[in-house]
């Protein structure tokens, strides 16, 4: 079985090689976890290290913050958009204004299903994307919680007949347990968990791989840090708590 | 009393020989304790050591899927197709595209109970079967709760008019209590837990024997694996939380 | 004040000689408790040991299988059928089918509490029963909780007309605390609640007679077992959780 | 300030000599805790020991059941209803059969608080009643808990018009914390709430009273029993939880 | 700054010498916890030893019943309704009968926040009104919670208007955490928590000053006695729980 | 990049520098924990030491009483009014009375979104402001949690469009976790939590920073003081709970 790797630092020692090929990955977490950050670095690392080309669906931020939040971890994705390698499916700004001059890729309609896998099926296609982050899958059914398993389902569909590997960021609530809802957390092939976490008057971050299809991995909670350059996972390391 | 053999290794100890023969049992657990795959290993095993065919409802996945998943642990089931021993009954395509020209048994509408169970009654009869999986039965009730009840009692009945004997596969949430809800508790004759629990920064998988009517049964949580052949119950250890 | 004896081993030790007279006491339970053999063994017991008829209102199982399920344990119901001296209330197969044709006592609608009141009564009234069970109450009001109280009450009252002890089982979920709302614990003369709790990964069986009227009890937790003969209750030992 | 002795022993002792005239007390406490027996305790006493004339509203059991479970205790309470010191308001029964012929204080629609306000008053003046028990208030708005205040209040206007001291017996939930909902806490004089705990496997009744308008009274936890001569309070022992 | 003595035994040394003038307090409590006493003591010693008239708007009890308890600690306000200098504004009887001849101030239609706030208006200009206390602002929109802010919202823009420092009595439920509803806990100025508690068998009664705008305050938990003189405030001790 | 510094003592240093220029970020508290204080200090500093003009959207305050509150911390906001370089736009009064002549910056129905955005952007505009508080966001969306995510992105898309730095004051209840619903905590840049906890019988202040696009920062939940000079942040110390 092919492996896609995440390249970022740690973490494909406790996948045990990487991500399966084709499976679509719930990153799931609280405020603050890291969760973009985790998903931009996925997308940005298959580029720069294992040549596979990505796209990001922006559901929660400009892509020209977006632009600037990956610079800030010394990520130039402006090189990659433009020879045809990264692009990002701006479903945030619902094309209004200077956005729509600048973005190729539009979602007028973040709420029309159809019209976003139209979308990214043609962002995937042109630029032959491997990988695809969606940040976050939360937003297309927080009004909507009886159709959240539909729509997962409906997008690891698309996206396993387009061969890519998917994270799909889950945004949950501090404290909640779980990790978006049950139809959300049996509907996808693995899910990683990021944790914000107040220990003795101190935030600390972990994370756990709590099911992976297609692979063993580390059933272990290992902690992580935030650096300028992006995350790095202490995969000799165990977080108990 | 004739007794099914689950043929996973160390389950059989546990339920003192097997499951009672036409038993409806609930396999209940959160997302990535290895419901389906407890599921599927129950379904080959009685075909390749026991020579008792068995049908899979599939709600929660593509049959090409699960017949790649199935062969990951080892388990030809392709062959059993062939020779009509073992069938996938399409619950999960909705009859659309080349799941339709290539799967035998489909249902169009998985929200018609009465075409699940006709599509189901067909299967078995023409297979043989003696052994039934749904992975899930949860999918047919999520979004109309007071129905699970009816729904479980309804595929009962027809399941004993067999003969079979079968796992319901029971989706719940990290963290809930119960097995699936007070309707559907009490409804069948069986319930196995599957329970995949962080202690001291590590997951451990173990499982436990909540009720078995007609026989008795280990009455302590077991520790087991997911091997790349399967699971392996641990019946002689217990894991105390 | 004549006391009906449950015949159980160690259950009337526990009730300071039985269930008062006419009580209408909840037999309150997760799944797996054994509150449909306590039930049972009740009934069975009554008529072998006391020469008190029974009926036996089943709404959870088809009455078939509950011949089945009492005879695993050595109670042979179908002659005492043939005697007059028990009998099954069918309200579970709706008299379709084959029950249609067997069953004496059949209760087309069991949504319509007055056909259920009817068929009842005729029963009791021509097996002379003095107990009765119904298996469950909770069936009754699972969709409509705000008529819960009402049909208690109705049942009672006639119960109470007729000089019945009845034995109602309650449903209530794993975790749940209390014996089945607020509006049934209030309306009924006693309640016993059967419990069923892991204890350092061992399943322990024990119960708690919680109220009584018209006599005093034991006012401590009794560990008990299901055997191949039906339940014994360990009135000399103590269960602390 | 006058006050109203309970005539339950130990119960006056730790109300610092019985309760002020007039106030409205709830009585609140979980299934099988005593309450209805601590009501009828009061009435009882009331007429045998002090002279003081009472009603009883029967929401919850039939008249005949009541005047039954009170013999059981010795309290011949048919005695001082031939002498007029004694009446039963049947809420029950809702005037159908045999208690309409038999009941003279009959309340045909309970839902209708006007009439029962009327009855209740009636039932009041021609026996010249000082005490009032309402078992239980928790009926009167039990589907209808937006109700539950007004109701309070308006009764309470009622019986300080007429003079009357009374009970209002609260049905709570075992496990709820509160005495009824906010609504009526905060209305009433005085609350005593009774409690049956399982404490090591063993089930222990006590008392606590929580707060009454007009006098100091202990502030601790009492335990009690309840005999074959009904309740005696501990008031000089203290369980702590 | 101005501050407003309470005149209460140690509540000012717990406030840094008083309320700051116009501050609007919640004072919140659970049932018996002693907010009715704490409010009428406020505006008694406000009149006897600071001579600064109040009034106090009654929404759960008639003011005949207010007159008399309060007489029950000392508190002569019949007198000081001769002056002049104390009044209750009755919104409690609804303007009938005898309460309609014999109080000035009435509120016809409590549900009518501007015919309360008018009167309200016309007791504390005729008075000259420095203190008031409302009792409670919990009945204002206890079955209308969405208004909960508004309404407090509006009564303090008009209590501020006229120059007034006030005490809002706020109902919670035992075992309720917070101080009556986000809309209203944020919208005072300032918030003291009266508590009743349960330790070892005993109930103790304490303080605590939450916030209180415009000055520093004590930050701890304090135990506090209700007296035959009212209630007593212990500045010097502090109760850990 | 450049940071905008709070000025409050200790502040910075925990912000490894200050807040990175054009964040949004969420201010959450329960009642009493500083929150308004916070803001009103940010604004103030922002112009007495580092020249930067600053606008307050008031929602739960008469812009009188805010003025008033200020000058208590020794914050003379009129100066700076008249220089032009603080307002507040007054979104409490709805125009009505002596405010609408007063005041220059006037949302007359605060639920009009449009219309508070629109004189939000004049007054930035004619004051330059470079940062902006609002309080409180919650008052948005009180009675329609629906709504909060698209009016946090809303007011986050114009703030960012104009250059400003803004901190968005969160109401949140007593005991309650998260920081004011995942919609919002979720769309913000940032988030730092104000907290008031009782630890044997006494209240501490601390405050934690949860997360900060764009900078690390100190991971620890430090103790703050406020003063009659404002708030003191205690870098150096860390409250462990």
């Amino acid at each position: 079985m092919h492996r896609v790797k995440t390249g970022i630092p740690g973490m494909d020692e406790i996948l045990h090689g990487g991500i399966p090929e084709r499976n679509v990955v719930l990153l799931s977490g609280g405020p603050g976890t890291g969760k973009s950050i985790f998903c931009q670095q996925f997308l940005f690392k298959g580029i720069e290290e294992y040549d596979e080309p990505g796209i990001l669906i922006a559901l929660e931020e400009h892509p020209v913050q977006i632009r600037i939040n990956m610079e800030q971890f010394g990520w130039d994705v402006r090189k990659h958009e433009k020879e045809g390698k990264f692009a990002i499916v701006d479903a945030f700004t619902s094309g209004i204004g200077s956005a729509a001059k600048r973005e190729k890729y539009i979602v007028r309609d973040p709420n029309d299903e159809m019209e976003l896998i139209d979308v990214m099926k043609e962002a995937i296609e042109e630029i032959g994307a491997k990988r695809v982050g969606i940040d976050s899958v939360t937003t297309l059914y927080l009004n909507k919680p009886m159709m959240a398993r539909k729509t997962v389902f409906l997008l690891k569909k698309v996206l396993a007949g387009l061969g890519c590997t998917a994270l799909f960021v889950s945004q949950i609530s501090v404290g909640e347990r779980g990790f978006g809802g049950p139809g959300v957390e049996h509907a996808v092939d693995g899910i990683i968990k990021l944790d914000l976490d107040e220990i003795d008057g101190e935030l600390k971050r972990s994370l756990i791989v709590w099911k992976m299809r297609g692979t063993s991995h580390s059933m272990r909670r290992h902690p992580f840090e935030i650096t300028n350059k992006g995350i790095i996972v202490h995969s000799d390391k165990v977080l108990k708590m």
